[in-house]
């Protein structure tokens, strides 16, 4: 051998989405460079006797508040909180001000979280203006992220302002997208339904505390069927576009947006994909009680985002990341309706899933598929990333399936300084969390440093 | 017999959803009194022999423009026009001014119209405000007409102040609706689409002239892709409500709306019905041509309505009736996007019709069942009528197969003084029109006087 | 008038398929003359007020054992036992010495039964030479009836010897039953299967009386599994043969062959129909331990039946009349695997499904559809009989829904002298079975004298 | 290093199922120890440059006439004429006598072929009686196969001997199989349809000639539509039985066996798989007309076939071997009926189907799928083969897809002397067929020696 490998991962057991295998895992320059072995010299070694050695885990809905809400979270903090959880590869979702609509704001967030990431990462341009969507896709968008949506009461000012309510700018919006490969990602919507019967039922009644709207969520209002009007059409739009469609926040809508989903794939043929969204599956009326708002969300039907796993309409899970202020929410114990919504995921997402791995709902070999392979190939990072292949980023989440833990708000990196599943106990949790060879956090704690982690552009970004 | 019945319809053949066969009918008091025969003592006999006795035949979609635009239309002309070619029973949809979408406007309407009906009728409430739903229904709306969508240059001011593109308070008009129990019928769109698409690619082009209107019909821009998008939100939303939902204008739009409707029916289990709209199966590209302004559709793909029939997915047949006059429309030939839309309808679909069963297109029964039979009981009024029943209306349509004919623009009754199918050919014409035992049309000739129409309330008109 | 009316039927409700309404019925020579009234003259009169006016309710399966085992029911003491139930039509399925696979028997047995029949009466072709086919079509035959089974211990002669196993003739029955435009009507099974696990697991055992029969009955052994696969074959076979399939037994087969059929009508559009028997979801457990070898079959699982008529599956209703001597069937509290199986159905049909529609099951407008205007279309003998309707045959069943009763073994017309439903309660009965305007069985007497029943061909008979 | 590689295949591209990559591949002891590099010390290299490395290819479908009638083949000949056309895996299907249908012949058999083998294969356990599929299974049968099927003249003993036509014996089977968690692969039938038929419309109209022959088949006569009804029949039972049904000869059977398998394993979610038959794709007319009794079967419905990948439907992928001597076959060009049927298919799999390839029909990850894991993973050989991965058996089929050849009777390993396929052209050829590390036919000659390939026990190999 010329020269020594930079790294060697032995005595694991590999998981990828087909089969579970010893074999050593060995890295130069990055990549990975040769699996199975012997690989006798190394300038560096991790003992993963006993542990699963997963393709690096991606975390695919990132909202780190970078640039504009970095009182909430910044890239640091937020990548630190992934890398801790045992995430390797961040895609961050641009619902911040200014917005990532245009070249000069892309680059500009570009070049401010540069320095930040602990991570690898990826950033959708903002979804606003159809004639910015070429410049955004060769700057390196890795998708088009598209608000077609307004918070009910646009407390949330940078939501608004990203709405894409007109179905013709959102369809302009498709063509763009189309055109340059790049999947269009839409939080879909038809708030002027929500509006008005919250409105009507909850808040003109002065039903606004935390527990009117985990009640109003779970009867389909706030977050609810709305939702699932505006995926109607938008999936026949996408359609008759002919763009590649990617459904966020499957599972926070009631299901007959599962239905909706599995019938364009599989009757009608339609190229469409979407991320199934943890939370609901994972918060239940305990922890909904204890958290108040810092939380949106709770489990009322976690089977059919389960139903959504076996029967293949999910196509890639994630817990996401949407942080804010203790500041900023608590209020919401009084008015729920008013204060921004979201849940702490990013170092909470990995131990949960390995919990429900623990449980039986789905196995190591699911997680490789659903949090690494299915993204890398949907965002065109196969097999540069998302599979463990000679020539791939050397990549990993190893874990201890054994590790047990309990959520505890001083332990979270997260610039919140808050676990929404504070209390709740886990099995099973990352040990080394591995980037293009370096080990990023070990153990709960992070080990690298800010700006390690690169930008990964798109599909059509310029050479 | 203690006394002699008022009509017997004898020699002719019976066709009803069902069954064809030979029997004469027997008239009292405007009802059916017997079916069978012989029947000897008759105040007037009608011989049908070699003829088609049908229940008789609805046109469910007329728009008779009173009040407010009687110079197009007003429930004489229309009702006339309507009778002449073969027609019992009007359905009226609201899109004038004063609309029928409050209970003052709507009982001014019914009297308005009350002295000039030729045929029964019935009048859709027009719903705009949820909160006058109920007193609608109760003053004999036949079903609640919304119109969910503008015209794209608001040219047609009735349409675009009846607008409800609100989903929340589209909603609420189901729930209200459902209440009552009545139908709610919808024009669907998705008016944002269509603006900018067809501004994008042929207004602001300078492209206006009919041909182009014609083009930008026949790619799904006007009266298309919207339409079916906005059908989709809403039969999500019906079907959540439990609404009756009733889709208005499938034929015009583009398949994807026959097979969205289908999967709700027949898949879902959805309480939806629709009515298939004819005139895009009729009209074809050299009447287009040589009409241009005076139809705003053709049959660019007339085998998916004709499908919709062989597959269930269409309840109800219909020829719109849209009239306007000349001068509304003729300025189309230079720019058809910023004159009212329309075709004339109510004189012209039973010919048209008959002439499509005449080449085996659909059967003597199928008419019998989509004309007659399904909406009466769509609409709550089976077995008073739509039906060849003792008991029932003697409401009849009389038809000779073999009668020819040319569509002329001076022998229509209709205000507008032309057809859209000017110098088209038929086979099978209406013999008699018979409303409640008395015919009001005869061979072409109007035989009745206005005011003998009758008003037909729904289901929830009070007593 | 020129002359009175045979009968009128007056004050009744009429429920047919698709309506209910109040009207009389006028019949002269036998035919329905007129419907509605008022008809002043008749030479005879009914007052059917408070009664439900039916058109006449078929019985399609038969077995009145004619000739050969006419000790245990001939057609006299059948078509009694159905008239008296409220019969006015049956098929006679044919499993006797010497069956009716040739001209010649099937002649034989013409003449046979046609001084014995209290009602009308259509007889099945034997389906055994494919060369014979025509000439059984020719004579009459209503549709082809083949016996694709054997009973397991071939104790039951007349099947055995009727039994088409071999695929290959049986394909040409559906071949040749095909050229003539007929049904044909299929026992489906596959005894090799039926036979090898029924001994093995319980004759083989010793474990044959009436209980462990039932026990294998229940568990898809006698009449199961092996009639679903049969049938799944069969399906094949008629579909691309291009025959007209009709399915008997359904409700008796394992719910697979719901799916099967409906995936058959529904999804590939084949040309099938079925019959469901009403046995299996009336029979239950407590009756079953009580008669014992009287009944071969019970409810295990009545649902699956009511889904059947809800989604369209099946498209007629029967209770099979499948009579036997007690001497036959007694010994069967020991050995139930070797003696003929059957129910007795022809007197209880009627009573056991009004019953039905008195829980709630099914409405009145089905009992018209399923049991007399299916059967009527089906066979080809529509608009002649199934239908009220001017110049059908006066058949008619009227109903008194109120009536209770309970069946009693001494009031059996069959010649078994028993009924599988021995002690049970009903609430729901005929008061008139009237065939051709004749009153033939009168609240539960009969009228009429034997011979009155007239042979009713099918659509390939000779002129 | 300890010790330096056994082998190093270098500077190739690896197809896997989900991903191509250049790595290289290093082999010690017969298994993949790494995949990768650098790998400096080796005892041997083969350098793949511009080359395809596939994992090793199985043909599932061979019959090698061991024992009883070795005149045609032996598994040396067999093997031999695999190996050189690149498979490095065979399944040997049982047709012969003695049949190992006991263990004691099952023993026989693999003491017989063990010196013989030049690459890996697999044995069928011959599933005739229930009794001994357990001693089969422990003794290693990969799976039990079952031929419910005779040749309509019996001109082919063993298979006569072998037919399962009872269909209660092939349910124990399937209920034996099931309890030894062993795949049931049957040859479906029904032979008396096909008999009947066959002999009614050629045989006994003396049209016995190859090409009548031909047309039989085409017309769905010989290995036809009775083939698709044995199917339907056996999907039941295997349903209601548990058992795991492998389907073979789908591409044989007419298209209706496509949707009853798709209907099987998408819709009621059975656990079946099925092979495709690549012959009848390839098989052009032409080819039919020149080589006549050299081929059974022939391409006329071919997109039927490439649909079935595409869809789902069909799981693995074969050119069935089945070869006769020249003495056999050739008399079928009078008489095609009374010949035993057959084509070759060992030495021109591999190079028709990356002629496929070639033409866009499928990739060379689609190879690997069909292929390789999907046989591994379905017989329960995976990971051990079917996979390029540390660990596995170093199983490579190593390919230059711009080699060009032609198939000549002189060239065949096979004791056929003869190809089915003469004279036709293909582009892309095995280079190297690599079992265990050992390179066993290079460039289209034999390099191992016989006894190298090793019997691969099935999952119930006692051990």
């Amino acid at each position: 051998m010329s020269r020594p490998y930079d790294l060697v991962i032995e005595n694991g057991t590999i998981h990828t989405p087909s089969s579970s295998f010893k074999a050593d895992i060995a890295v130069l320059d990055g990549k990975i460079s040769a699996i199975g072995g012997p690989f006798t010299e190394a300038a560096k070694r991790v003992d993963a006797k006993g542990l699963a050695v997963l393709p690096g885990l991606w975390h695919v809905h990132c909202h780190f508040r970078e640039p504009g809400h970095t009182y909430k979270e910044d890239f640091q903090t937020g990548s630190a909180a992934a890398a801790v959880g045992g995430v390797t590869m961040c895609i961050d979702m641009t619902n911040n001000t200014p917005h990532p609509t245009t070249l000069e704001d892309y680059e500009m967030k570009k070049a401010l979280v540069a320095p930040k990431a602990h991570v690898d990462y990826a950033l959708y341009g903002g979804g606003l203006y159809p004639r910015t969507v070429e410049a955004l896709a060769k700057a390196g968008a890795i998708g088009i992220k598209i608000f077609n949506t307004r918070h009910i009461k646009e407390v949330y000012p940078y939501i608004s302002e990203l709405g894409v309510l007109d179905h013709g700018i959102l369809f302009e919006l498709y063509e763009a997208t189309r055109d340059m490969g790049l999947v269009a990602s839409v939080h879909h919507d038809d708030p002027e339904w929500c509006k008005r019967l919250t409105f009507r039922d909850y808040i003109d009644k002065g039903r606004t505390d935390a527990m009117a709207y985990h009640e109003s969520f779970s009867k389909g209002y706030m977050y609810g069927h709305g939702m699932v009007a505006g995926l109607a059409a938008s999936l026949y739009y996408a359609r008759i576009c002919g763009v590649k469609l990617h459904v966020l926040h499957l599972g926070v809508m009631p299901k007959g947006a599962n239905e909706m989903v599995h019938h364009a794939k599989y009757d009608l043929g339609q190229d469409v994909s979407c991320e199934l969204e943890l939370g609901t599956m994972f918060m239940n009326r305990a922890q909904m009680e204890k958290v108040g708002p810092r939380t949106y969300n709770w489990a009322y039907d976690p089977e059919a985002g389960w139903d959504a796993i076996k029967d293949g309409t999910a196509d890639m899970i994630v817990l996401e990341h949407a942080p804010h202020s203790k500041e900023d929410v608590d209020p919401g114990w009084k008015d729920l309706f008013s204060v921004p919504l979201g849940v702490t995921g990013a170092q909470e997402y990995i131990p949960l899933l390995m919990n429900a791995v623990n449980e039986g709902r789905l196995s190591l070999n699911d997680v490789a598929r659903l949090a690494a392979e299915a993204p890398a190939r949907r965002f065109g990072i196969f097999p540069r990333k998302g599979v463990i292949q000679p020539g791939a980023d050397a990549d990993f989440t190893i874990v201890d399936m054994s590790r047990e833990g309990v959520f505890r708000n001083e332990d979270m990196l997260s610039r919140t300084g808050f676990s929404s599943w504070e209390g709740m106990a886990t099995k099973g949790a990352a040990t080394h969390t591995i980037v293009r060879g370096t080990i990023v956090a070990q153990d709960g704690k992070l080990v690298g440093a800010p700006g390690f982690g690169r930008f990964v552009p798109g599909t059509a970004a310029s050479a």
